[in-house]
């Protein structure tokens, strides 16, 4: 079969999937849990031969650690896909009624988006967790793993192809491609793919940006502030910046940048920079700041950089209004935060701060789909289109307009002979 | 100033704007509203400049009497901008508010997407609505308005500027631009631009399309089908199948391939060919339909054709099904009906075909903004993501996450100090 087809394929068998009910939708994820348990020993198997060549292949200690799949990891998989079980419904969701008229009844409701393009890296696990949203949400997926899970993910794939038969619905609605070659293939077929959900680093995702016109759920860079303002308290601030930057300093809502009011800094940035010390964190400084602190010094690049590791760069702002400019101007329109006392300089920051996720008092490392009571986490988008900032399942759905009549016409509109009544309900 | 800094301006003075308050953003519309009225005569002065130059391009009757403004267009649109302003604010909007736990307070809040390019036909009150339904969204907006009504558009955009400027908001809120190279390089600033609005042919529509990397809110083709069933009531199909082609043949939203029940057609199709004859509808059948009907051969290619005139496409099939999936097929997502008094064989309908607008005995032509009580409309959209079908205000912003803590960390949560709570409020 090739390609387009393929993809036509899933195409067709969403459509169908899209209009089941919940309870069929949730027992297939429920033969989903129950197979990955009873085949346990069969994916480790799978499992051991992409372990073995990625050693081969000299894969790196953290990349193997993903890659591998033992009993606990399995169990964890299982939790998941019962966690997804456990969502709410996101499709034939009621938006708004209304009556345009007596007896012409408006409706919008949401449904899936249609079909999916999933393309992640070497965690096995992430095959099932995009399988089990998409299939709860009621869209076709396809997806393309890492090439050093291959194994172990054609084997999850297959539990998940049968779970759908045993259901009645085709095995096409979730379909697995293998090369590079592919992946560029399907950045061409906007006409039939819906969306792209790229995971990985992001050279990756600019990559698959800049190369499809299918929309794309997800963010390249995450380049995050804190600005600490004059107003500040300190022991807040400390502990603030402290999570923000060593809490996990590998992932998008890290942050990148430190922020501070001129009034506070040489008060503030000595009591910072020995709990960064503590820590290791590699400090870079303006000017300003390297006036006040014995730090290495920051270029123009460093504002724009997503270090993802315990590196940090800072800078010394005359004011809130400073704070915001730079942010706008280097963020990545991800999550930024402001530690204040005064309120009213923090709504001026949360409101003229143009990014998916603004804070208050708190760590940026709460921006994301768990914490934001989502139950699960499609991804963090910086898009300004369709969904934007951590996205769950509300990310996988769009809606459709039903206008119920009896044998309404628009010329009695037009000519005068009635008139719309536009009644919300 | 070149355009790459035009740009910037336009998105720096929309971040300022995105924040007043809609008492300001009101304010504006009023002074729009007022200055159109004080200076119809200079409008309509501008405006025979280019009628004059059109006459001279030989620019056909149609689009002439589009381009022209007069003492009755004018407060048209001075009644359009009064429109806006009664129009509810669309930013601001609180969405959803959770308490992750005690302090530590959610707010999901509507905000403008920020700077949107808009690229139109001669149509002069097309700038004034599309920047009236910028400012009330707190967007920044660039208009690229058919060449034919240049000397009209300068004019309305330095009233909208002064109208700008009397609230103490910057004039680069609303930019023109005015040659097809301006455009071809707007469509490279994915970097700065957030969204793309053209109007005009399906043509134009798709180059823009195909050429950017910009979200582009609107559709190309606008195939939408009327499926007659069995269990059609045959005065409300003919009704609804007559104003679907006929009550306006030129828009998106008109019928263009008409499908009837085999069961049914010989009854129906005489029946609705003396209509469609009244009207000089010309029409095309599949093989079956031209057993019961004289008629012209419909071939493959007419499936996929939107007419946009009075001519209409016939198909005869075995059931509902058959239609369904006819219209997955060949349609365009736009808008789509069925005539039954079956309501199961309706809901099947509804929930099966995958457009932005579903209808059950009424008629296409009902797909529009306005009908469906937006007030206004930005555009009809066919895409599956951000918005679909008719958009009013809602189709041009976005929201943003709010968090309010006090110190809170994510290290609490890690550790297990803390637990979410997650209550919605």
């Amino acid at each position: 079969m090739n390609l387009i087809e393929q993809v036509k394929k899933t195409k067709e068998a969403s459509l169908v999937l899209g209009t089941s009910t919940i309870e069929v939708r949730n027992k297939i994820l429920e033969n989903i849990a129950k197979s990955i348990e009873e085949n346990k020993d069969k994916i480790i198997e799978e499992n051991k031969k992409d372990i073995q060549q990625a050693e081969k292949d000299n894969l790196s200690k953290p990349l193997l650690k993903r890659l591998e799949l033992n009993d606990k990891k399995i169990n964890e998989i299982v939790e998941m896909v019962n966690g997804v079980i456990n969502l709410e419904d996101p499709v034939n969701k009621i938006l708004e009624v209304m009556d345009l008229d007596d007896n012409l009844e408006l409706t919008k409701v949401t449904v899936p988006i249609g079909l999916i393009v999933a393309i992640f890296e070497s965690r096995p696990d992430a095959a099932v967790q995009i399988a089990s949203l998409c299939i709860k949400s009621g869209n076709g997926v396809i997806l393309k793993p890492g090439k050093e899970s291959i194994n172990t993910c054609k084997l999850l794939v297959e539990l998940i192809k049968e779970s759908l038969e045993k259901e009645n619905l085709s095995k096409d609605n979730v379909q697995l491609i293998e090369t590079r070659e592919e992946v560029n293939e399907i950045l061409k077929l906007h006409e039939y793919i819906d969306l792209l959900i790229p995971r990985g680093s992001n050279k990756f995702v600019k990559f698959i940006q800049e190369n499809s016109k299918i929309p794309v759920l997800g963010h390249a860079d995450g380049i995050c502030h804190v600005y600490v303002d004059k107003n500040a308290d300190l022991d807040k601030a400390i502990k603030i910046c402290f999570d923000a930057k060593c809490q996990y300093a590998a992932v998008c809502n890290a942050m990148e940048t430190l922020l501070v009011h001129k009034d506070i800094a040489a008060k503030f940035l000595p009591l910072i920079k020995e709990k960064y010390d503590e820590a290791e964190v590699e400090l870079k400084g303006d000017e300003e700041t390297r006036k006040i602190i014995d730090i290495k010094e920051a270029i123009e690049q460093d504002w724009k950089t997503e270090y993802n590791d315990l590196i940090l760069s800072i800078k010394i702002v005359d004011d809130a209004e400073e704070a915001i400019n730079h942010i706008n101007k280097y963020g990545s329109k991800h999550t930024d935060a402001i530690v204040t006392e005064n309120k009213e300089t923090a709504n001026v920051f949360l409101s003229k701060v143009d990014s998916s996720s603004v804070l208050h008092n708190c760590s940026t490392r709460f921006a994301d789909g768990f914490r934001y009571g989502k139950g699960a986490e499609v991804g963090i988008s910086t898009s300004k289109i369709h969904g934007r900032g951590p996205l769950g399942l509300e990310g996988l759905v769009i809606y459709k307009y039903i206008l119920k009549g009896d044998g309404d016409i628009v010329e009695d509109y037009s000519s005068g002979k009635k008139i719309f009544k536009h009644i919300k309900k």
